[in-house]
């Protein structure tokens, strides 16, 4: 079981391929829905009135409790405006509105507090802290974060960083916080503070994941149509959690495969709008693609 | 056994780790060297009369055929300047003097000619042409290109690729050449024009292979030093075509090898100036770093 603590809320995007005014977004949505493949998701967020029942359908039938999603009349939910060009790697934010994400301070409830793993999105590292010591030592604690808390908030998430096992984080914010051009070096020193695993996100070149024994290196599944990337982050992170949380150990073979299981889970979520592609796939979907990225990397060994 | 065409040249290199005013380079020296680990090599260049003996030990002891390594007297060798920000990934070229250079057109000897493999090193498209033709069948004829070509003799460039089997060229090139975003369209664009084999460098990232028939993307090795990356993309092709023409069939498997044998050459190229890194490496080197890539990129299947 993963509990995660995030944003349910609206976009609007604009892509070189399309343009959508509102449709359904935020870093909790995207978790859950991908994590929900694998294990059951305790969803903490909260929403306006502007949130409708066809709007929660997206959690219908999926192992998801929404007894954490709370909805508060008079309020709008966040929401974020961004466009991209033809260079998909690079989001320009048009416009965040907290709304009712501005003062949400959750209580979280005793099934929550003992999830064996805790996600704890992209947000102010304060809350996020706030967030993480009602906690029941999770197996798994994880965070996001981005490039603007490392900029105002560099202290208290240095604070955050010290308290979790797991930052998933990418590559321009290892170089941001660092202030070390050498990504592994940069990646040694986010080590150094106590996580124990690090997952670069380094958009259409994949993911690196290191510890303090092994680098693991995974490419983007190779797709000749992204569409929005929107969400691909917080997919990618559902996946990653939403598999390792279904392990009994959690062992490095475990981190491998779940890093695979979030990189193909992001690779539908950026082939439509919003969750519209994570929305009509099934486990097989995702199995198959999983065995293409084994296609993908796989060599032998040599003979001498 | 593989005959290449290209430069065999001095550099003036400066990185934010140190400066060098003279140093061996050359695309034609990092490939010999490199494909010398696996294939013998016919080297097909000129230099000056500043090309001295101790610049020709690079070459001593390997498996390299100096015949067509000309030297002309009165003139000077290929020189190159340029340096790179912390970004290690953008040379600023400084100068280029083609001295010797500018006037060469090889004649192949009966051995260059029947080699079943050729490589082209980056040079005006219509020369490497004319060395292409006097070539008799290779099983795989192969070239690299630059920006400068795709932007000053782009039709002549069609007509080497479309007489080559395989090309290597890194990414940005890609889209400069097709003027499409998406890579992978880009590729299955250069591969429409009767090219086998793609093999796309992308830098830190590492390598993307693509064929009509597969894809394999492999990563960069993850250096926590990386010194000087000049000469990484030829060690690179090197490793890559040596080994390939050392294997009887060339088959998918081999491909990927290949890939992998390059990879792993040019990683020790970028750990100091110039050749000495590779100059000091052994097989037994190489084949302990073909290993930790395993390490690297392996993950195992997953059980439902």
């Amino acid at each position: 079981m993963i509990t995660v603590f995030g944003t349910v809320a609206f976009d609007a995007i604009q892509t070189p391929f399309g343009k959508v005014d509102r449709c359904l977004g935020g870093s909790a949505t995207y978790f859950s829905v991908a994590a929900s493949f694998f294990s059951r998701v305790q969803l903490v967020a909260v929403v306006g009135e502007d949130f409708t029942d066809d709007d929660a359908s997206i959690f219908a039938g999926r192992n998801i409790d929404l007894d954490g999603l709370q909805r508060v009349a008079g309020e709008k939910s966040f929401f974020w405006s961004g466009e991209y060009g033809y260079d998909l790697n690079v989001a320009k934010t048009r416009d965040t509105q907290l709304n009712v994400f501005a003062n949400f301070r959750p209580t979280l409830t005793a099934t929550q507090r003992k999830a064996p793993v805790i996600f704890l999105a992209n947000a102010e590292p304060d809350l996020q802290l706030e967030v993480l010591e009602q906690c029941e030592s999770p197996r798994i604690a994880a965070l996001d974060t981005m490039n603007l808390w490392i900029a105002t908030a560099r202290d208290a998430l240095t604070r955050v960083f010290r308290r979790v096992d797991l930052v998933i984080i990418n590559e321009a914010e290892v170089r941001q916080y660092t202030n070390e051009a050498n990504l592994i070096k940069g990646a040694r020193q986010i080590l150094a503070l106590g996580v124990k695993t690090l997952v670069i996100k380094r958009g259409e070149y994949g993911v690196l994941m290191m510890t303090n024994d092994a680098v693991f290196a995974a490419p983007a599944y190779p797709l000749e149509a992204v569409f929005d990337p929107t969400g691909a982050g917080d997919t990618f992170a559902g996946g990653f959690l939403g598999y390792l949380a279904s392990c009994a150990e959690g062992n490095d073979a475990d981190l491998r495969r779940a890093i695979i299981f979030g990189s193909t889970l992001a690779s539908f979520t950026v082939e439509k709008f919003s969750l519209d592609r994570l929305r009509e796939i099934t486990i097989d979907d995702v199995y198959a693609r999983y065995r293409e990225f084994r296609a993908l990397t796989h060599f032998e060994d040599f003979e001498v």
